[in-house]
């Protein structure tokens, strides 16, 4: 499942630097089907509260009905931006985030897509190979309902000199 | 896995209302190891980027070496907390972060723990049964260096007045 983006990462697909980047870029993930099963195996091993785990439970719980972790949310978001357009030069590896909100639950059976804009591109003072570039993913689900912000400082490289190794 | 926690969260173990929360509160986690085979199978499932997947494409990565991708970190981070002492009644529901930061990457073999201290305690305006908890988690590897800063605002019931349902 690595070898699409490890392609990509060797640079056999189109790589985004520090300079391919303007405030207001938008990029789109593709889509994936989320289920109850996968809310529970991810619940099992990483946030075993009943109302990721147990149908009855949760009924009764804040969530009132099955909910995934926020933290399974957060993993297949980054699975959908790996896969998706915003494939930046040596890959996307985030620093932070400013901000991190759910602001509602994901339910067994949503479907989830993630859109990217970019509010901040700035080259670092300290380090001049690379820069940091502010990016707000907004997950929806099938019905265009925000599941989840995260404005996130990725780490990306400019681009090399040409001729440089 | 998640029997412990139903226990808690059924009332047999000592839970915290938002009552019981106070400023400067500390509470501490369980440990876990995390190995080269987890790091690689949470990538594989949600991260599948070379420096998550392998040790030689990695080692020539942003990462000079394989790294947990930061949302293992952050899933392994939950898992501490939901077995740790932070025994929020109804579950540890988070409504989001105001900050969030990996400040190094956490490696095969690197032990993991958390700290949690109470930020502020805020009672609901817009809904009288409930509160938010301020709560910093810093995740800590084996020699002490913090490899996540989370601060979250929990979602925390009020304590039922008595003879309440």
């Amino acid at each position: 499942m690595g070898v699409r983006k490890a392609t990509c990462y060797n640079g056999a697909m189109k790589e985004l630097y520090l300079e391919d980047f303007k405030v207001g870029q938008r990029f789109i993930s593709e889509t994936r089907r989320i289920d109850s099963d996968q809310i529970k195996a991810f619940a099992q091993q990483f946030d075993p509260q009943p109302f990721h785990l147990d149908e009855a439970a949760a009924q009764a719980s804040f969530f009132q009905g099955l909910a995934a972790s926020g933290w399974h949310t957060a993993a297949l978001t980054m699975r959908l931006l790996v896969e998706g357009e915003l494939s930046v030069a040596g890959g996307i590896v985030g620093a932070g985030a400013d901000e991190f909100r759910w602001p509602r639950p994901v339910r067994p059976g949503d479907t989830l897509t993630v859109r990217s804009e970019v509010l901040e591109v700035r080259p670092s003072k300290s380090r001049p190979e690379q820069g940091l570039v502010k990016v707000r993913s907004t997950t929806l689900n099938q019905k265009g309902e925000p599941v989840q912000i995260f404005v996130a400082n990725l780490v990306v490289p400019r681009r090399p000199a040409p001729g440089a190794s």
